[in-house]
């Protein structure tokens, strides 16, 4: 099996989980427990958390929050950052922040939706012209999860703090998180990031967090995770997510740089019959390409059954027929029809990639036969 | 190593580990994934869903939801629910549902308490007359996790009911699935319960409600769990929860019956100095005590020296020195400081607890030695 989906999931690191599966097989014991097993487990949750934050952020300026996944962290960034005013988003966002934003109008805030190109960036001058002195919130994707358009979060997040300075700067690191080169500048103050699109297990994410800022919980209960997010801590998945973390970032910059340069290869040997979406200076790890005229999801099956693994999009919205983002990035439905996204991992070798693009122009090939 | 903190955390089932973790090997699928594969992974959660529910409901009536533990089910049943007028609880409520009734108060939502009797049981009468015309939600807990003690949910709900028929009812059930024989009444609208109670692994719960009930959802995105509950599924958490609940389904009666029996034994065996805050009728897995002028806190970490696990009371609750609940029950501070939690497993065996309750007349007596 070649796996390209990466971006929706990926291959658990065996490493990592075996690592921290004897942990947990060890030491189950609760982490609040005021004995020495409860002592022993929370020790390793803060040796996780300050691995997975050194990653990518000052830790005397920054902290992290655990949560069950990407998407419980962007609720808690937007449903507890955004209380007041209105909040400002891009149309290229995941619909993690998506559909919080869409519920922001049910809690008396006023959501406002900046405009992307093309690549599914963000039109950031559009985005600052939307925010005035009472948007309390602005969230960027890092990342775009279809697009693998990267925004350049740091110059936005500077530029909206000179248009309103109270206002809190929110990404979706999802994608960016483990994948691209990056440290968080000051100017961002929440960041999501989660486990299982680097090698960890589903179900666990993090929300880091500029240690001056205050956020109300958007859990309640126990008090744990200094009372940001209650509940019983998921220490398999925090574990392997810290231990994950620690293989990707120590290679992080050479994979990035031999994804990149395996890029025009793989688009090289992609039929004319596909269109690339992903522009230049996209994450090396996102690839998006339509076959205009032929249906995306059909020819995602016709790979499975072959051996080759492509996703037709975000999975988180695969009950939908076109892609809402790639829709705003202003593609006709002939193009949106055909759509698959090929994300790559570290471990993706040329020669899956010339095998799973030659797959993907066969399967076209028998798709218009069909026809 | 003894272990009879049950009631915090339980030792992962190795076997309903081992197939979880099988399972999630070859099928690391994202779920929602529109091809083979990702099929697959959504028919055995759909699978693990079906189990779980079956067994405490009939699932004609009822749902489950997914969720990332107890406390974010409590969380959404509470949130979502009880969105006007007020809302009654109980004195002797987990921390998951206390704190969020304490917010409650911040969204417009008046917070009511019922008190608890000594055992620890709501005072039905008293949570009755705190029902009015305008209470949207009551949650009671199912039995309590600090005393064991048991709330008639059923008669309770029925009650609830008779006086506002159009108010729902939650119970947090993580101290009774899977150990207490009981089956779902029509009157109980949201059902709370926890993996790593019964053997599955921390970061895994689910929020079982009746169909016809609508609840937004706490956690928005992408829209999984029938929109219910965004983000990506936590695999193997979710899987591992349905195999270990089937073996605790399968000798639930005898496992309950056989505690039950141990339970004089064990107490028998503790030295008089040795007070059993418990009542008759409570759940056999739990057994509150008090050790009156001593700390549970020295005497717990005394007996992990020993290899003897027992915990202090609620875990999420270990930074306050005295239980909140147990203070309800009108304990004074002299018992309140000498509790100790012992909370036992099926596979607890009559030497394992009398070893133990010698263990603990020994601590009481060293802790009084060195006073």
């Amino acid at each position: 099996m070649i796996y390209l989906d990466n971006a929706a999931t990926t291959r658990p690191n065996a490493a990592a989980f075996n690592r921290a599966q004897a942990f947990l097989g060890e030491n189950f014991f609760n982490p609040s427990a005021s004995y020495g097993g409860g002592f022993l487990v929370h020790s390793e949750l803060e040796r996780a958390r300050a691995t997975l934050l050194s990653a990518v952020a000052d830790p005397e300026k920054f902290e992290l929050i655990f949560t069950s996944g990407g998407t419980e962290s962007d609720n808690q960034a937007i449903f507890c950052a955004a209380k007041r005013g209105n909040a400002v988003t891009t149309a290229g966002e995941h619909a993690a922040v998506e559909r919080c934003f869409n519920e922001l109008k049910n809690r008396g805030v006023e959501p406002r939706y900046a405009p992307v190109k093309k690549s599914g960036a963000v039109d950031a001058e559009a985005l600052l012209s939307l925010v005035d002195e009472k948007t309390s919130l602005v969230s960027v994707i890092h990342v775009n999860n279809e697009t693998g358009a990267i925004n350049d979060i740091a110059a936005i997040a500077r530029a909206v703090k000179r248009k309103n300075p109270r206002c809190l700067f929110h990404s979706d690191g999802v994608q960016a998180f483990g994948k691209i080169p990056f440290r968080l500048p000051q100017e961002v103050d929440l960041y999501s990031v989660s486990a299982h699109k680097i090698g960890g297990i589903k179900g666990t994410g993090a929300l880091i967090k500029r240690r001056d800022v205050a956020l109300p919980p958007h859990i309640f209960g126990g008090g744990q995770e200094g009372n940001a997010r209650s509940g019983t801590e998921n220490v398999l998945g925090i574990l392997c997510f810290s231990y994950a973390a620690q293989e990707k970032f120590k290679t992080l910059s050479a994979d990035s740089a031999r994804l990149s340069a395996l890029r025009p290869l793989f688009l090289s040997k992609l039929g004319g019959a596909f269109l690339p979406l992903s522009e230049e200076g996209s994450s090396p790890y996102i690839l998006a390409v339509s076959a205009p005229g032929t249906r995306g999801e059909v020819l995602s099956r016709m790979l499975w059954e072959n051996g080759v693994v492509v996703g037709t999009g975000s999975a988180c919205s695969s009950k939908h027929r076109y892609s809402r983002v790639l829709a705003a990035c202003g593609y006709d439905k002939n193009v949106l029809d055909g759509v698959l996204r090929v994300s790559f991992s570290p471990t993706t070798c040329e020669e899956e990639a010339m095998r799973a693009a030659e797959a993907m122009n066969e399967a076209v090939r028998r798709f218009k036969e069909k026809l």
